[in-house]
Order: C-alpha cells, then sequence, then structure tokens
C-alpha cells in the first residue's frame, strides 16, 4: 500500500539530528535572550495561513524552528531563569519522556498496560519513602499516589472528593445545592479558586483566611470563620495549606490547620507544589510538620526535581474517596482485570480518562540521580537563594521582605513601585536574567526563583550587577 | 559545582541509542503479544521497594525497561490493535514531542513563551480549514481553537462554560443552586457522566435521551425531554452531540439536535473524539452537517490523526465565554501583553494553568503528511474497515450490527454472549491482535477499531482467520 509515514530509516537519521539539536540548544542556552523578545502576532504571522497540501521535509520543519519559533521562545531553561516557578527539566527526564511517545500506550486502567500502572505505583511509594510521607500515603495503606498533570488539577480531584465526602454523595447525584464552604488564605495559588468555579462551589463560598506577618495561615482566623460558617447554616468541608505559597513561599503551620480540620471533620489539602520539593531533604522535613492530619498532598516534579512537564504527584490518605467520586465503568471498559479488584485503575483517581506513561521520565530522573543526587541539587538552589538574601541584606539599597525558607527570595529597591518594575523590566528586557515581580502588603516586590537545573553562583552574581547597574541609572 | 547532571555528551549519546532502540521497536512489534500477559503484580514487585540512594547508569534503566517494562505493556503501536478506540502516533510526531520536552517551556500565557501560544493558535486555524468547520471558529473569528489534553477536559470545559452562560455568571460566583439539567444520549461518552459530577450538575440531572436503530440520539426525544425539565421548574442548559459514539460509532443527527438547542438556547457541545478526523476527507463531512449551529467541538488527533497522546483539540463559537469563566489573574503573572489585549492567555480556555508546548507535534505532523498525506491514510483505515464488514455479512457465521460509517466495524457470532467473549479472549490471549467488546441492545458485541498507523490488510485478514478457526473450536 502506498504510505506516507515516515521509515523507521528516517526516523533513525532524523531522531539522532534532533538529539544533537537539543543537546546544541543546551550548550548555547546562553546565547539567547531568555525572555523572548517579540511582539503580538510576530510568530502567528510569518506561519502560513494554510496547511501545506503535500507533505515537506523535517529539515525545512526544522529550520522553520530556529527562524520562526526561536525567537519566540522564553527559555525557562536558561540558567539565568528566575522568574515565577520554575519548571526545570534534566537529559534523564526528556529521555524518560522520549520513550514514553515513542511506547505511545495508554495508562487508563490496569489492563490497558498494566506496566504504566504498577511503574506509576512503585516510583510513587519511593517518593513517599524519600519525603518520609505518612504511611497512609503509600499504596501499601489505605491511600496512594498518582501523576495528575498539574497541581491545579490535584486541587480540583481533591475538592470534588471533599465535596462527596462531606455530602455523602450526593452532590454528585443531585448536584451541588449550595452552602457548602472551602478555606484558602490570600496567598494560596489561583488554582483553587479556579477549582471552587469548576466544581460548583461558588468563589463566594471560598473564604479567605487572614495571614500573619509571614503572609502564612492564621489558624485562629480559620477557625474562627469555620465556626461563623457553621452557625449561619452553611457546611465547611474543605481546606488548602500550602507549603511555598507561590507569592512569597509563605509556609502555613499544617499541624495547626490539620488539628483543626480533624476537629471540624474538614477534608485537608496541602499544596506543596514548587517547594514539596525540598521534602527529599531532611534538614526542610519541618516544614511539612502535621502532614499526617492531611487527606491530600501534591508537589510537582516539573517545577523542582529536574522532571519535564507534566508531572504532578498527588497522594491521598485514603484512595476509596477518590474512587466513589470518579469511578465510572462503561460497558467498553470493562475487563477481568479490574472486576477482580487487584488492580488500580488511575482513571478513577483523577478528571481525565486517557493518560500519558508519564512514571517513565520520574524514574529515570530518580534513578539516574539517585535520592542523593537529587538533594545535592535542591541544597544548592536553596544556598545560592540564601547567599543571595545575605546579599540584599548587607546592601542599604534594598530591602528583604522576609528571610527566604528556602529558594525564593522576595526583596524590593528602597524605592517607589514604579522605580521596582522599571529596575525589573530593563534587566528582563536586556536579556541575561529573567525575574518577575509580586504584591505583599500592596507594594510591588521583587521575586529570585533559584531553582534551575543549570544555574550556578555566577548566574545570580550577574543578577546582583544588573541589579545595582539599573539603581545606578535611577539614581543618575 | 559539584554536578549530578547528565552532560550534553552523554545525552547526545544515550539520546541516539534511545532513537535507535524505538526505532528497532517498531520494526520488530510485532514479535510482541499485542495484549500484555502479565498477572497483576508482576511488575510492581520486579521493582526495588526504595529508591535508590546513588545513581545508576542509563544503560541499567534501559535494561530493566526491556526486561520489566516491555513484559508489561500493551502495545497500542502494533497494527494488529483493534481494542477500543485507537491512540496511534507516527514518528513526525514523536519527533515533534522530543523537542517539546526539549524546550522545556510553558505556554500558560502569551508571555511565558509567545510561540507556543502563537503556533497553537495557527496550527489549530488550519485544522479548523482542513475540516471547513465553521467560520467562527477561527482565531479571526469570535471564536478559536485550543489544545486540551483529552475529550474528558474538553467536554468539562464546554460544560462548565455553558452552566456560566446559562446561570449568568452567578454558579461561578455563589455556586451551583441544583435545577440544572443536561442532556446527552445513552450512547454518549462516560466522561460527559464524570463532567456532570465534577462540575455539581449530578448525573440525576444528566438526562438520557433516547436512540434509534442505530443507537443515534433521537431529536424528538430531546425535545420532549427539554419541555418536561422547563414545565417542572428546571433549567435546561447544555446537549452533547456525538460524531462517532464508543460503543458503536453512531452520527447523533447533529443538524436537529443544533436547531434544538438554538431554539431552545441551550449549549451545543459536539464530540468527535475519535471520528472527527474523518471531516479532514470531504466525502465524510456530511457527518458535520449542522456544525454551525455547535458551540463547542472537539476531536483528538491524539486517537487517529498520528499524533502521540496528549492532543485533544477544542474549538469554541465564541471565546468569551470561556474567558468569563476561567480568567483568573494573580498578581504574579501580570503582564503588559495580557493587559493590552492584544494576545490570547490559554490559561484561560481550559481547567489547567501550566500547559506544555504541544502544537510541535501537531504541527510536524501536518506539515510531514500533508492534508493529502493524511487524507490518504484515513481513506485506507475506513477502506479496511468496510471490506472488514463486508466479509462479516458474507459469511452465515456472523452479523454485522449495522454498517459501519467509518473506521469501527461492530459484529458479532450468532452464538451466545459468552460463545462471543470466549472468541475474543482466546485471541486477545494468542496475542497476534487484540480487540474488544462492547454491549448493544442488551447484547455483547465485538468491535474491530481499524486505525492503526501500521495496520494493513494482512492485518485485518489475519483476524478474520482467526475468528474462523474459533468458531471452528466452538462447533467441535
Amino acid at each position: 500500500m502506498n504510505s506516507y509515514h515516515m521509515t523507521p530509516g528516517q526516523f533513525r537519521e532524523q531522531g539522532k539530528k534532533l538529539i544533537d539539536w537539543i543537546a546544541d540548544y543546551y550548550e548555547e542556552i546562553e546565547k539567547y535572550p531568555v525572555l523572548s523578545q517579540i511582539r503580538p502576532g510576530d510568530v502567528f504571522n510569518k506561519l502560513p495561513a494554510k496547511a501545506p497540501a503535500e507533505g515537506e521535509s523535517f529539515d525545512t520543519m526544522l529550520t522553520d524552528v530556529e527562524q520562526i519559533i526561536m525567537p519566540g521562545i522564553t527559555h525557562w531553561q536558561h540558567p539565568g531563569f528566575f522568574a515565577y516557578f520554575p519548571s526545570n527539566t534534566s537529559f534523564p527526564s526528556i529521555l524518560g519522556d522520549l520513550l514514553s511517545s515513542g511506547l505511545g500506550v495508554q495508562g487508563m486502567i490496569w489492563a490497558t498496560s498494566p506496566a504504566a500502572t504498577e511503574l506509576e505505583t512503585r516510583v510513587l511509594d519511593w517518593l513517599a519513602d524519600m519525603m518520609a510521607l505518612p504511611a497512609d500515603f503509600r499504596s501499601a495503606g489505605k491511600g496512594g499516589g498518582v501523576i495528575q498533570d498539574t497541581a491545579s488539577s490535584s486541587a480540583l480531584t481533591a475538592m470534588v472528593a471533599a465535596r462527596e465526602k462531606a455530602t455523602f454523595f450526593v452532590s454528585n447525584r443531585k448536584g451541588v445545592q449550595g452552602k457548602l464552604t472551602a478555606y484558602v488564605s490570600s496567598q494560596t495559588h489561583s488554582s483553587l479558586e479556579k477549582a471552587a468555579k469548576i466544581a460548583g462551589i461558588g468563589y463566594e463560598n471560598l473564604r479567605v483566611v487572614a495571614v500573619n506577618e509571614n503572609f502564612a495561615m492564621d489558624p485562629e482566623d480559620l477557625r474562627r470563620q469555620i465556626s461563623a460558617d457553621r452557625q449561619s447554616g452553611n457546611i465547611p468541608f474543605f481546606v488548602c495549606g500550602t507549603i511555598g505559597t507561590t507569592s512569597s513561599n509563605a509556609m502555613d503551620p499544617l499541624r495547626k490547620i490539620g488539628e483543626i480540620c480533624r476537629h471540624e471533620d474538614l477534608w485537608f489539602h496541602v499544596d506543596g507544589a514548587m517547594s514539596g520539593t525540598a521534602l527529599v531533604c531532611p534538614e526542610f522535613r519541618y516544614l511539612a510538620d502535621g502532614m499526617e492530619l492531611a487527606d491530600s498532598f501534591c508537589f510537582n516534579p516539573h517545577k523542582w526535581m529536574f522532571t519535564n512537564f507534566d508531572c504532578d504527584c498527588f497522594w491521598v490518605a485514603d484512595r476509596k474517596h477518590l474512587i466513589h467520586t470518579f469511578s465510572i465503568l462503561p460497558e467498553y471498559l470493562r475487563n477481568q482485570a479490574t472486576e477482580s479488584g487487584a488492580v488500580i485503575d488511575y482513571r478513577d483517581w483523577h478528571i481525565q480518562l486517557g493518560r500519558r506513561f508519564r512514571s517513565l521520565k520520574l524514574w529515570f530522573v530518580i534513578r539516574h540521580y539517585g535520592s542523593e543526587g537529587l538533594r545535592h541539587h535542591i541544597r544548592q538552589h536553596v544556598a545560592m537563594a540564601h547567599e543571595f538574601a545575605q546579599w540584599v541584606q548587607s546592601r542599604g539599597e534594598f530591602e528583604l521582605i522576609m528571610p527566604p525558607p528556602l529558594n525564593l527570595v522576595c526583596f524590593r529597591y528602597r524605592g517607589s513601585d514604579e522605580h521596582n518594575m522599571q529596575i525589573m523590566d530593563n534587566i528582563n528586557q536586556a536579556g541575561e536574567c529573567y525575574f518577575t515581580h509580586t504584591k505583599l502588603d500592596g507594594r510591588i516586590v521583587l521575586r529570585l526563583s533559584v531553582a534551575q537545573t543549570g544555574t550556578e553562583s555566577r548566574h545570580v552574581d550577574k543578577l546582583k550587577k544588573l541589579l545595582l547597574a539599573e539603581i545606578e541609572k535611577i539614581r543618575n
């Protein structure tokens, strides 16, 4: 039969070319401006308005990648990337993901590719062990772990499971009937608000708990708000605490929040999207004190553990809540393994049905680095951030907003908000570094997030120099 | 600084080895049994209970892939894979996905990597053109397209946007207050029921509309049920029609359903997860007659368009409903491009915040094959399915349940349900082919889904021989 497929031989040739292209990219990445400098429409307008009728060569495509796509890339893997939260990766992860693409299997249920389910269960057990998570989070206990795409999906999954538990599964059946209230702090990630909307809770029923001077949730205010809601006839059902908020890396007091949740019978979700990675190091585990009171926890190896997007690890203390909430079994997916009850069908642990073999890349990363190798690099990032914070404190021009618990430093120039934004924009536009801002207590604050795979002290030192040069410009 | 990272040199070496490994896999794929033959726990128990403390070599990992993982793989890319719906892929797609892993960028908003947004917009416009979708679905119109992970997520996105439109955004604010009713047929994909649960609608408020003898939705029953709901004080808000249901590839009458939706002011979502691909061919576009009445449509290039999972294309006729429903703008994501209104921020078009650069693989696939190459292979799959259906009809042992509109054939042996299951299980366990069953009108029906990238007539012919041999066994 006539065929337009690329042959294995062509794949060998082009694949190896692309491997070299990627290796070259990392070797030369510092030649690119970190933040893309194009204007809206620049890429779109260079692409033809219609798809080609006849096939094109891979070489043409790779040339277009270089000429059209690359100028529109903001280089998240550049060692001068200090913006937002990281999304770091590593070569072993890229290879694991390539293998996943190559095998092209579906892990929606055990039967559709048993290895995809069983490797995922094992690797999530490994991580639970490496991070000293509570025994209930292991597959040998009542709970277990699953890979989700993002912490947003984990938050939604947790909130819906909590909603069902609180309504005795009536909301799944009859729909939400109002009155349910959930609790976050003003610093909780925006995905929780999005989840409250999607899950039919409503953002007005998402209570915003006060924070202390370090932007951590105030448990007394949480207790007060839950009590006020009960008195008004509302049904409190869910609290989200955070290990390392996005704005300022604030650490919520998990034990105190967890005790309130146990007492009040509320689902306690812990979001450790970036900072959860630090639990791999024993010296940072004090941040997770009280985790045994949590019903669910997530962190993202695709942020700070050298595993490329998407890879969010989500654990529950009791998997039956997920299965009761999300299980659906149409005839065309029925099979003996599922009916035996001896296997995990991960489709019942999240929103989607189809699922990629994502544990491969995580397995490759953990095995390549070993737990000691991972600890080494996490500690290096924290050390670089702390060194930068000390430098900020040693300079009269700057104010350190709070001592950084881990690898995110919040600071500001002792000038106006406009000055701070101008410093940031100028440095970002010059292209050697890229960092971003937030607002804390109504003021613009600059954020340095140190977590790129290739970041070394010299990259942080470069930023120091650029900051001083910008201040010099403002003063003159 | 001491480093545990894999070097670019090591990546070149191991990456090329892995490219060869994948090429070998496809060249030798027919040596594997399609359906994995392991028992629950076989993979899990071969993996160490704890992560290694020290790093391991890539060669060790690849050996474990071969010895531990491969026996637990069900080979979705095997040309004898006729099960479920396909999840086909191709070498250009694997390369596009590798490039995406290698660049490791985040496309959550335009500013975080403009090319990721703009390529996606362009490629979805290409597809809208290739499939003759309505003008409103193009980015130049009021709507536009976005890549989601799965059709499940698209269904949830559409249902929540519909819910907000119907409640004038009150449900996002105050939560769902009951009374909302949605409509599907008994053949609609289970993800719609899951979406109704997650979105706080409740599965009792998901009305199941009757189907005709070809399992297509009966528009008169839809009209009756909407009317009955209005009389009961309910608020009908959403209908899902399907191009090619999962069980039997039934085609809902989109125009009639769409006219009812317009008249009743309900959101009309069209799910073409697998069969939508056929719209690339002009001769199959009659299946989409009435699409201009739809508010949203999705299909999965990761099913039947040689693009590896995950890649679901989702279009809306009016993007403002998505943005009003899902938009969230925390300070730390504020930027000039977003505030100018001149760019698309895709985070507001779906559930998640973070997003992978998935348009690369789709771009590579479309450019490698060209629209004519894609048409050629889609037509080949349909032709093979039709040839098989004719064979079924020509044999007295079998019953063809209905003429296949595209590439899915539903048939049964003229014997008991147990006989049919036994035939299927025996063939699947032997390993040369893998196909699955469903239940239609209370009877077990066998399904042949012809859509694997490498499937040729000889693979379908092999299945014919195996079927006859099993029947021979039953008769003796």
